[in-house]
């Protein structure tokens, strides 16, 4: 997938939010000809507002655009500018403005917890997001649906070989922070205010073993119960969120 | 449903974490009696090494009593134990050891979710989870396995009447803080040191307005980007984790 490449969102909620949030992106919008759905005419009305041409089409047509998807009679193409490839990152990396702050995901499989960590990431505030593109779940729309937005506006890079984006931004002066149930120090215990980049793994496996490598330290998340681990939008969340805190607290 | 009433554990990762985490409330364990599967026969001898019976079942008896979930083999009849009544109140807040860390759920829909929540609590130490019976998902299979293992350990309570409970922790000196978008101060400006109780809100609505009532205070946790919360169990996460990192550094 490439950036230019079109996509589709489905649903009430995908479309509304990408016109929200991204309208720039918002290609058409296709609504249900026969719906009298008021939250139908509103996302109309506001895709007309945009300058984005509105086409009434038979429902069975949307059927067959949306596959197996819940349509609520609405679909859009999105252009998706939001998603970048490898040969991007220099620019990104000099587009960000204040200390850096970057996750990593290496292969969370699980749409729901990729559109999760996405959502997370952009409450966060965090500048950009790279994914595996083999070893991940692509930008599908539960990724979309589950992210609530996120997956319309935040940057995302799509690395087909990750070690070596990892090696660029150790170039840049970006320190990678791994997580892992075996590391030594936790979380807390770790200075995390200068330019970051919080690498997450699996949900199962945790990070590969190149990947493990790679990462400058690696820190664990306090366990104080039965369970062996956080999910891994959890996981994240409370990662970011203590990277904000240090940074804030001067 | 009672703590004395019999609860079904379906499925190979349910069952054993069961059996790591709370053999005493295994009641019996159904086995595939066709099966030739390792882990099976694993969780076979851990189980005799319990003292749990172990019956061979039919698959087609074990497709019955599981109804549409995927059963891999394996069913067990649990105690549940874990799950209290309000009248238990009392003998839960006085058998905590150390400060008090509760978790109220007001109304959490999504078995996901609160499978998530109870995971994220287990890991934070949370000494008590309250959910609403009527309000919230039930501890479902669904929520069971989300809970990697939590739903079967960790102590949950299922409120009848969520503001009498709430009111019987502020009676025994805990404090209520509620998360709130809207709220004037973030989670980092609070002393959350002291005995507490985290309620979190509505996956969509948010925190009931007579439990708004009830809270001490409101906390919310910074967005700096465009969506507009995070999911509940992550800011669960990001609460409990900012609650255990305060009381740990003095």
């Amino acid at each position: 997938m490439t950036s230019s490449q079109e996509q589709l969102l489905i649903g009430i909620h995908a479309v509304t939010s990408a016109l929200k949030s991204a309208a720039g992106d918002v290609q058409w919008v296709r609504i249900a000809a026969d719906s009298k759905n008021k939250r139908l005419a509103e996302l109309s009305s506001r895709a007309h507002g945009s300058g984005i041409e509105v086409i009434k089409t038979k429902p069975a047509e949307l059927d067959k655009l949306s596959g197996q998807q819940r349509h609520q009679g609405v679909i859009a193409g999105f252009k998706g500018s939001n998603l970048a490839s490898e040969g991007q990152l220099d620019a990104i990396l000099d587009g960000i403005d204040g200390i850096p702050l970057i996750l990593v995901l290496d292969g969370v499989q699980d749409p729901h917890n990729l559109g999760a960590c996405l959502r997370t990431a952009d409450a966060a505030g965090v500048h950009l997001v790279v994914i595996c593109k083999d070893q991940s779940a692509g930008i599908t729309p539960v990724v979309r649906r589950a992210a609530s937005g996120a997956a319309e506006t935040l940057k995302v890079l799509q690395a087909t070989n990750l070690a070596r984006v990892l090696r660029n931004l150790k170039e840049r002066g970006i320190w990678l922070a791994g997580t892992s149930d075996e590391a030594a120090d936790d979380l807390y215990a770790i200075d995390l205010k200068g330019p970051l980049a919080l690498v997450m793994g699996n949900e199962g496996t945790g990070l590969r073993r190149l990947t493990t490598e790679l990462c400058d330290y690696l820190v664990s998340i306090p366990m104080a119960g039965q369970v062996e681990s956080l999910n891994v939008s959890v996981a994240t969340g409370v990662c970011l969120y203590e990277i904000n805190r240090q940074r804030h607290s001067v």
